[in-house]
């Protein structure tokens, strides 16, 4: 494979880091040179340091590979980066300093101001951001972030939405997959028949990533949307997949087959340049008076697709509907492939 | 027992059935006299009957009782209804045209505009609607009823921001437990690991169900309490009790502390009158930052006081928090059962 | 597909009947071109009749097909047959007296004397039963079986021990999947944090079943294996996957490498024959300490393959190990294909 | 209450800590007077330092209970330990040199030669062990231990089949609760959907946890009882009960009513001596075809009676059935606490 990219990752042997691995193993344009994690995993086949817990096996060349730590020296100069916002908070800006494209799926920058936080079907020229950061103009390295996973499947069935009928307001709902957490996780003690009401820091990231996601650059900067965003997030014993019932107030009233005409006609950037991993339609509009379920729909598109349905008016906002999205899929290792593949596209990659 | 009123249960194999069993089997004041069930279970002891699905044992008086056809030949004058709405809607009338007492958790007649739908800590003085009833003049019989599994919770948690603050506009999203939707109910091959987003019907039976319950009685008719009410509903994987994510509005302004005040501080009726399943405190607020959870709180006050916890903002409306209810206790057979035990405290079951 | 052979699916909304569907969807041999199932789903296209619920999608062509009543006319000579025993233990006859090769899934025929009840990998000389069968002279149809799907991932890692080493006594517990009974099947009010110790008639299919699967052809009638054979069933909160704790007691001493190896360099007929739907190894031996688990191995070998796993002495018998099978696909509708695959390629199908 | 003993308990704040609190409450004989865990809760509140995960409420009086350290200082002269085996192998010995009565839940010296195993209704005898500890001659400390979760319900259902049938051989293979794994113990990740077919040293302990507690007390030493047995365990997804299919071979042939009724009509010395914890019955033989089952019989007895139900002939070895027992009441906490309960009975805590 002479002409693909070698690409690493940090945080290899997390769920995200799974994914990674998984959705590299057969990609056209990277292929995994590098795989680094905790202290307890360096030196050890990869194999063994991780506990796989996906259901295709670890690809031979990864199992035998072995985990670096978790520092520059034999890097390769793209890092795919699924830390711990704690650890990453640290690593990725002394990664972007020393020279690589950071593409990260951790919280820890994405909030930053000169930090891209990109879906590429919905704000991919906020990528131009780059062009700010300090670690860009000293080492030619930067760092890009996709969003959270509860807020990346709503904001892709909100943005064809903001785009035709402008949004005022969101209220989202959240009963989110155990795979969310990483693992160990959630203890199967705390969720086995059990739903809770609650995840740390979850709401506050869904509403501000929501905002800026959705915001305009103006002058090197993002002005957040303006519209009212309230996120509720649950936690629910499903193993991938979050759902979320969503209310929306909209500022330019529609008839119900306009918004869907709106979902399943989106396509943007990513569908024009035919990136390798974006999904043919970005949102799907399930028709079934019961769908979407996680269990049997979270892998439309390869797990890149955001399903929607249920539309239907609501008393207090304007129209209320279902989204599910594949929270390790599109929620976390896709989101930054796809911001990966937006980067070569556009040439930051080399 | 000779003092104890002889009360019959139309419905009694059903889960809310064996609630009712379950509850009064040790009532001060009521006593199971009738059991009742579809042509198949007829003549048959209630143990064979009935598949039981309750961790306490059958009470063994009640085991080897026959199930009786449901006609009023052999009923008591006091009814538990626990019927599916189809054959509600044809019996319940019939029951009440003849001189008995119906106390329902069917859906059928709830929004009859003469028929009572009553939370006692709520809007017992509903009641007084059954003087309206034809069926009260001409046979003394009548009709009470209680709300869906799914609205009741929710009525008791904004009852007393109702009273104090006035509601302008509730959102809820529901998370509901399978035994909401009785026996066989929801297949195991739908729920395991999954959310279904859709409950036939309950969304509008939780809209129009809570304005009637907080609307005020005005020359012998309910007016609907006016404010705007949207209810999102989801089937997960919990054996009991309903968990819901609400926001809402409020004319008057106030400080968390009030609202916690409001809800901690409530009493009514049943409370007053010390009726037998009134649970001490019908609202209880968790301060807990993950709390309420159905697995570990949906007994609170034996399964009769309502759960509330997360008080914070909403971006959107004002407030958001999260309810828990036990839906065949609180929301179903307990539900009944106070209604009656406040019928009883009024002299309506003579 | 001019030279692919249309097939019929009796029973086609059911699990297993989806399952044929799924599997039949881009087979190089076959092709469906008839559906049948009850009365309520006549006339009807099959995706209103049928409640899927697999993964994949209905497949277009599949969709819009009506169901036609389950009776001969109309139907191709090939049929699928995934019946319920009672309606199996009328139909299947009556089609294979009319001139069909009843493939069937069902347990109605299989212990029939002149039935063979066949596993390719094991026993697939029992086609031959075929010529004693009375269809067979006066129409030429005749019916084939293949075991139940708690006795077929036992029988495939069996065989190759009682091959080398004689089986003596097997021990059996399970651990079953709901989608073994079927849709709706299991409620989830049974199942959900719990075991149900019990599957009707279960225990007894999976004893007689394994013997008869193993034992020998004599002047055309099986003589069932002479080993003891003891099954206990147990239900639990599984999708797909029955795992099963195995006890052996071989009369050839052996050592675990030389069990290990025959599982793994077992192969059979359907191997070198190259059946389209037939698993590269029939068994594979995982070697991590806590493998096979459903929800990650089910699917090795597209989910034909058996996963055994933990080999080590038993203190009662002489060894115990744990398998894995998938229940609807190497235990129901891709047994059914898989035994007519052998059926064509031994000229049965004309 | 000046009249109870005061206890200490070690681990207090996990699983098993948590069930000894929760049953000591009410307590007739015993107190909790001292809560010791691990450094990272020492000084703190026990409310704080306890995620508690239980369905009643921490007593109060427990709640706001500082955590000791974990040693000698200031600890009473009864201890219930409920320590991880690596920490108990050190601590045990310790305070029982120091004068204590540990009576402890763990793994730790449960085979050591002079520590007694002990279930009160089977082996009571095995206490006088105690006077062949070092300890108890240099301090007047000793240890009593009750056995593993997994293997505590089997010998209670075996122990009146060995009493009057005489075992030979046993083969149970188990399907045990996630609780039986302490907190956090089993990530949701590994066991949603899923059956994990190995608990680390789980099958070990069975084996010879077993025979020491069928053993005879010959000369000081236990002699362990002789017959074959054999164990496969295995993780399933319910939250509390271990339920086992077992098969055992007796060397009295016996009809399955004479079986039943030495379950029935076992009784022994606790329930003699009217223990406080004692059930009133140890056995419970359960008639319905599909019981007992985890989420409805666990709690039988307060959770600490064991369930029997489907006892049929066994093809391989005499009879088999199926056994359900509460792991962390009766499989620990309960256990130990009768064990403690008879050593008060007969003298040893002064």
């Amino acid at each position: 494979m002479p002409n693909k990219l070698p690409v690493g990752i940090l945080g290899a042997t997390g769920i995200v880091g799974q994914r990674f691995i998984q959705m590299l193993e057969h990609h056209p344009w990277f292929e995994v040179a590098w795989l680094a994690a905790s202290d307890r995993s360096e030196g050890r086949p990869y194999a063994e340091a991780a506990r796989w817990r996906l259901k295709t096996n670890i690809p031979a060349r990864i199992a035998n590979m072995n985990v670096s730590p978790a520092s520059r020296a034999g890097a390769p100069k793209i890092i795919f980066a699924a830390l711990d916002a704690a650890i990453a908070r640290e690593l990725e800006p002394q990664f972007a300093a020393s020279g690589c494209a950071v593409v990260s799926n951790s919280s820890a920058l994405r909030m930053q101001a000169d930090v891209p936080l990109v879906i590429p079907e919905v704000n991919g020229d906020h990528i131009s951001l780059i062009e700010t950061q300090s670690w860009r103009r000293s080492s030619g390295g930067f760092a890009v972030t996709n969003p959270n996973c509860s807020a990346i499947g709503l904001v892709i069935a909100l943005a064809p939405l903001h785009r035709h009928f402008q949004l005022e307001a969101v209220m989202a709902v959240t009963m989110q997959a155990v795979s969310g957490a990483g693992y160990p996780g959630v203890a199967s003690l705390d969720i086995l028949g059990n739903v809770i009401p609650y995840i740390k820091n979850e709401e506050e990231k869904m509403e501000e990533e929501t905002q800026k996601l959705l915001g305009t650059l103006n002058g090197g900067k993002v002005v957040p949307a303006p519209f009212a965003m309230s996120a509720q997030c649950n936690r629910v014993a499903v193993e991938d997949g979050h759902t979320e019932s969503v209310s929306v107030r909209l500022k330019k009233k529609a008839k119900p087959e306009e918004l869907i005409a709106a979902w399943n006609d989106f396509k943007a950037e990513p569908q024009q340049l035919r990136l390798p991993s974006a999904p043919d339609r970005p949102v799907i509009y399930m028709t079934a008076s019961d769908r979407p379920q996680p269990r049997f729909d979270c892998d439309l598109g390869g797990g890149m697709a955001t399903a929607v349905g249920r539309l239907r008016p609501c008393n207090v906002l304007d129209w209320k509907f279902t989204v599910l999205s594949h929270n390790t899929i599109r929620g976390a290792a896709g989101a930054a492939l796809l911001n990966a593949e937006l980067l070569k596209a556009k040439g930051y990659l080399g």
